[in-house]
Formats: C-alpha cells, sequence, structure tokens
C-alpha cells in the first residue's frame, strides 16, 4: 500500500514566504479570487503584453506600417524569439525557430526525418500519445501512400519494440493525461542504438522541466508556445532541428519564408540555411509578440528554481487528495523523475468533479473519458493556493458537491 | 500610341467632396504625413482593433483564462470568421474557415485536390504566380516522390495548356507584380471542360475586387488576411473549399481541429463534417481577433463602391505619371476588367526611385528585379493623396532624385 506524505497547512504557508519564485507571481495579472491549476492548458497572462500588444498596434502596425517588418524587427522575430526558447530546451541558438501550430510544425518534422531515413517504414510511438500527434502522422502516411506504418506501443513496450525498420520514434515528454515524463536522454539512445531517429513533442515540458536537447542527442522537436511558456491563446508553436541536420532537412511546407532569399521572388524553391528552412508562411506578429513576453519572462526564472517548486506543490497536491480520497486513482507517477508539472486522477464522476470545483474558482480540467487534470505553473502558484484547491477537492469528493443542483453546470471547460 | 486621361488636380478635389466611401476613412488609424500606397502589403490599422485586442487579452485571456475558449467563442472562431470572409468573397457560410498561413492552406488545397483528381499528375499554373504558390506545388511534389508535374506557361498559353492530364490550375486571381487580373469564371469553366479543378490564390483580391467564387463554380480558395482585409501583420490566412468537394476533400494536415469530436481524443484521425476539416492545429486567438475588426470593417463597405473608387485611384495614377514619366514602363493592364487595385511600372532604378519616395513619405514597395509597386486601397485612401503620390513620382523621376545624397538611404522595405 502507497504511503503518502502527510502535509500541514503551515508547510505551504512557509513555502510561501521563503519561496525564491515569489517575486515572479508579481509578473502575471491572475483574475481575483480564482485558483487556477490549468496553465498546462493556457498559461496565465503576463503583465507585460498589455503594453508590448499596444505598441505593436499602435506604433508598429500603426504608424510605421509596412517598414515594419524591417526597423521593428519582424521579419527576424521567428528566428529571434527561436534563440530566445533555445535557451530554455537546451539547444542552440540557431536551431529553433518560431512558427505555424505544433502540429504543423509536426508534420514538417515527420516529412523531414523520413526523407533522411528513406529505406525504413516504421513510424513508432506510444499508444498514449496525444491524439494530434497521432493524426498528424495518419495523414501524412495517408499523403504518401500508405507506405509507411504507424506503430504504437505502450511505452513499456517501447523499447524493445525499435528496430532497423523504424524511421523514427515520435513521443511526447510528458504526457498530456497523466503527466509522465519519459526520460528523454535513454529513449533517444535507444532510438539512435537502431539508426532511427527521435523526434520529442514538447508541449507540456517546455518552460515547465528542466530540458537539454542537445545533451540528450535529440534530433528533432517541436513544441507549444502557449502553455508554459505564457504566450497566449493559439500563440505560435516552435521547431527545432538539431545543427548537425539541418543541411539534409528538407520540409515539404516549402514556403516563401523557408526560402534561401524570399524576396528575389526566384520561381524554384532553395531552402535557406540553417533553421530558417523550417519557416513556410509569413507569421502571426500580434500573437508572436505576446509569446516572446511570455518567454521574456520564463528566461528571468532559474529553472532548477522551477522544478523544484513544480515538484513541491505536485507531491503537496498528489498525496493530500490521494490519502483523503481513495475513490480517485492518481495515474501521475508519485516518483519525482517520472513526471512532468501535473496530476492527474480518475474517476468515473471527473467531468462533473471538475464544474464542481470551477463553481468555486478552482481552475482545473477534465479530459475525456475520466480524467481529472490539474496543472502546477510553479511561475505563479502559491503554495497555500494549491493546498486549499487540494482542500476544496477533497471536499467536492467527500461531500458528493456535484451532485448538489448549484454546482451543476453547463458548459464544458476544454 | 497610347492616350492616357488627362486628370486634374480639382478632378482629384471633387472626388474627395463627393465620396461615398469618405467616412470609412475614420475608422482607421493612419499615420500624419503619409500616403501610405502599400496596403496590397500590409493593410492599414482598423481603429476598432487597440480596444478589441485589449478585451482579449486583459478579459478574455487574463481574467477568464481557459473557459474563453468556450465562452468568448475562441474555439469558434475560425469558422465564425470563415464565415463573415465568405461574404465578402461570393462564398456561402461553412466554405470558408481562416486558418494558418496562405502557404499551409495552399498546402492543404493542393494535397486535397490531387486526391479529387488521382489519375491526373500535372499541376498547371501560370509561371508568373506568386512564389510561394510554386514552391508549395514543388514542395508536395517532392514530397509525393516526383509523380506529378508542376507545368508553367504564360497566361496566354494557359487555356491551351489545360489537358485531360491536368488535375488541377492554380493560378493567383491578382498578379503581386503586374496587378493584372485573371478572369475567374473563364478560366475555372475552361478547366472544368477539361476535368481539372480549380484553384484561386486570392491574396491581392480579397477585399479589393469584387469576388463571386460560387458564381464562378470555383472548387478550392485561399486568401490572405494581411492585405486588403486590413488584419495586421501576418494575420491567419482563410482556405475556401465548395460545399459540393467537402465530403471528399480530405486534406493532410490532420490536426485535432480538424477532427470530428477533437475533445474525445479519439486515437484515429476521423475528419469533421464541413469546412472544419480544412483546420490543422489551434489558432491564434490574438492574431484572429485583429483580423476580425479589419473584416468587420471592410464588411460595412458595399463592394461595388470600393471597386469603382478603386479603379478611379489607379487609373489617375498611371494614367498621369504615365503621360509624365515615358522613362516607366507600365505593366499594369488599362482595362479596368484586368486589373486589380494596384499599379506597377518597371524601371531599372525603381529600387532607388521607390526609396526617393518614401524618404518624401509615400510609401509604395519594390519588387525585383525592377518593380515599383503602388497598391490602392479604397477604403482608406484620398483622391488628393494619390493626385500628390503621382506628382512626386513624377518629380522623383524627372528630377533624378534618387541620385541626391539627402534621398540615399539604407533600408529595403520588403
Amino acid at each position: 500500500m502507497t504511503t503518502y506524505h502527510h502535509y500541514r497547512p503551515e508547510d505551504a504557508a512557509e513555502w510561501d514566504r521563503t519561496d525564491p519564485l515569489a517575486d515572479l507571481r508579481q509578473h502575471f495579472t491572475l483574475p481575483p479570487g480564482i485558483i487556477y491549476l490549468d496553465g498546462n492548458s493556457l498559461g496565465a497572462l503576463p503583465r507585460t503584453v498589455k503594453a508590448r500588444l499596444e505598441q505593436v498596434i499602435t506604433e508598429e502596425w500603426g504608424r510605421h506600417l509596412i517598414q515594419s517588418w524591417n526597423q521593428a524587427g519582424w521579419y527576424e522575430m521567428p528566428r529571434r524569439v527561436g534563440d530566445k526558447i533555445a535557451a530554455l530546451i537546451g539547444a542552440d541558438a540557431g536551431e529553433v525557430v518560431v512558427a505555424d501550430s505544433t502540429s504543423v510544425n509536426l508534420f514538417k518534422a515527420l516529412a523531414g526525418a523520413l526523407r533522411l531515413r528513406p529505406e525504413r517504414k516504421v513510424i513508432l510511438t506510444e499508444a498514449e500519445n496525444f491524439p494530434t500527434d497521432l493524426y498528424m502522422v495518419q495523414g501524412l502516411i495517408d499523403l504518401l501512400g500508405g507506405i509507411h506504418r504507424l506503430e504504437r506501443v505502450s511505452i513499456e513496450a517501447l523499447s524493445e519494440a525499435i528496430s532497423e525498420q523504424t524511421a523514427l520514434v515520435l513521443l511526447t515528454h510528458v504526457n498530456y493525461r497523466t503527466g509522465a515524463m519519459h526520460d528523454m536522454e535513454t529513449i533517444t539512445a535507444q532510438a539512435h542504438a537502431q539508426g532511427a531517429l527521435m523526434i520529442w513533442d514538447l508541449a507540456h515540458s517546455a518552460g515547465a522541466v528542466p530540458l537539454h536537447l542537445n545533451a540528450a542527442g535529440v534530433d528533432l522537436a517541436v513544441g507549444c508556445g502557449y502553455k508554459y511558456l505564457n504566450g497566449g491563446p493559439g500563440a505560435p508553436a516552435f521547431i527545432f532541428v538539431a545543427k548537425r541536420h539541418q543541411r539534409e532537412f528538407i520540409q515539404p511546407l516549402a514556403g516563401w519564408l523557408g526560402h534561401a532569399d524570399p524576396f528575389a521572388f526566384a520561381p524554384d524553391y532553395l531552402p535557406a540555411e540553417g533553421i530558417a528552412r523550417a519557416q513556410a508562411g509569413t507569421q502571426a506578429v500580434l500573437s508572436m509578440s505576446a509569446l516572446e513576453c511570455g518567454i521574456d519572462l520564463m528566461l528571468t526564472a532559474d529553472m532548477s528554481q522551477l522544478r523544484e517548486k513544480s515538484l513541491r506543490l505536485s507531491a503537496m497536491f498528489m498525496d493530500t487528495v490521494a490519502m483523503n480520497c481513495p475513490e480517485l486513482t492518481l495515474i501521475t507517477p508519485r516518483n519525482p523523475h517520472q513526471r512532468g508539472s501535473q496530476v492527474s486522477f480518475c474517476h468515473p464522476e471527473g467531468y462533473a468533479m471538475i464544474q464542481a470545483l470551477i463553481a468555486q474558482g478552482i481552475i482545473g480540467d477534465f479530459r475525456a473519458p475520466d480524467i481529472l487534470r490539474f496543472g502546477f505553473a510553479p511561475a505563479y502558484l502559491r503554495y497555500t493556493e494549491v493546498w486549499d484547491a487540494a482542500q476544496a477537492l477533497i471536499r467536492v469528493v467527500k461531500e458528493r458537491l456535484w451532485d448538489q443542483p448549484a454546482f451543476k453546470r453547463k458548459n464544458a471547460v476544454t
């Protein structure tokens, strides 16, 4: 039987008093009366965004118009912000570019990687991978006429399943449902041992856990701007291509911004040197400007402090809830080396429970079919908030609050 | 020898006085002292954008956070704004969705169309098409192993070149260099007569010229949000799929937002009904909110009045400049049925001429190798401004102002 640690409210209060990251919260705008445990879905608003967007709108767009492509640095922005993300994920400058959505970037990475392994026809992934990653693979395989195969295995079976047929292994580093975190270095090495390439989806890890892409020898990666990077709703995503692959990396979304000389308007595509070739069309400047604010803020924080706080927040929540609510099934690994920055429980009435929490101003979310999911963004959460959230969840479960008419609400939180 | 119409400054003043669209200009923020003839590259700033973005940032993102996906309508926004665009381009509700960049949408359209004509291997286009359109075709052909062929012909040779081998004809409706406008209905009918599909790129026509996609029987189209729709730098683009094709239209960027039930998190891709299947990943909400402001503004204007003003503005500019500057070669058709909303001249020293104009606050742009390009956005330009711009260009050419040190500037306008 699992032994849970017994936390006390005074622990939380003490940790808040001595939190080296306490000031960071002041740089976010958080709604009063809300405990926000959904930063893994949409990160909170950095205070700098409003003024920055006003500047981009009024000065750069409104006043300087087209000249801002050069003078305000819009044209360089995808690479400039990409370099900042590189610093957060253990990559080098010139290995990351901001562009498109995570899904679209994954398509580029998949197609580019298959081209680097033309003899191999298997794309190996975890059955529990985020669906859009599976869909993008299916879309590509279908487009290519079905000569490739998507092999989906349990994570336990993964290393055995890598073979000389494997073109690439695709995994999401932190699972969107369970919060389980894979061992990036070990699995990447296992892929390489068989000659396969490794693509990591960092949606739930960039900004949340320390990442060392180059130390782990990662080939390609994609990630999301609107979760722990706090880039705003639908913020542009990013793609990483290791320097050693860039010369051979050809991706099919061959838009003009990936061209060696876009403004020559040459009739034939010639990919740019370096990471720029991972771009396709013109990027959303307003959204990318907000993303840059979020990233600038995350760059001010010490990632090891963020990680320590994240693990303590999530440990306190999971142990406190699990100890008091045997009705809930904890599906997040308790081992700190095996989880990201979220905690998930299962319960057949999970949806109603989350609604009852939301009605009390505690925002977690529900993932079908039965998962209660709570994200812990250490940049702006307080220990006492997380303590209060745990107590609220315990009360919801014990008192079956979702059965009370007052807590029955219509709208799903997605 | 061409006979040009002789315009007088009092014509321009009179037309401003009686302009039925004069009030529309008040809904844009325009920089003082600037005559902006580059709305075909980046449209001007609608006055509503600043307050709308402040609301999206402060209220929707900052205060309501993740709940805004439902409560603020973010989730529906691509289709809601798509329906508004449909009204501008002669399409029906449910035929347009806002997503990604024009290039990425073109990839979806191309791949989806090839799938509808599996026996045919030729993609036919105009040699002078916008390069990113050519590049995207090349990227797709390359990905598919080279079994398809991109055939580039002059526009004069196009109708003859359509054959039973032609899977699809891809054209940009208004040429980015010359401003020449193709006859959408005739060419679409020619493609159909050979059993080919027709894809139109509306980058330089949406919001600028009357469009009747369904009346012309168009199959697929893509377009740009940041030119005449005034959606802001890098605004999301759009894709049109005619209702009759939607059931068979399968595009390879099979992201979760194109899934029939994204939040079921099913392991296999099942495309949504209708235009929603043309979506891939999560969209940039801030940028899309600005785009909606631009589109709402364009919806208040009468497109036939916009067209009439656009033609009169551009006719006055081209005739006045051409009559006075035989050094410049007019490459835009004078026939109003054969041009969009821009005027272009060629000159070997075109780049320097544009710089000399910019130094005087007249913003046109340069397109390699030798094109001076001027866009006429009838929503916010005055006749007297265009008159003044024509006089300034004549003076630049006659007095060789670009040879004066005062006008030599370093920065390119792109």
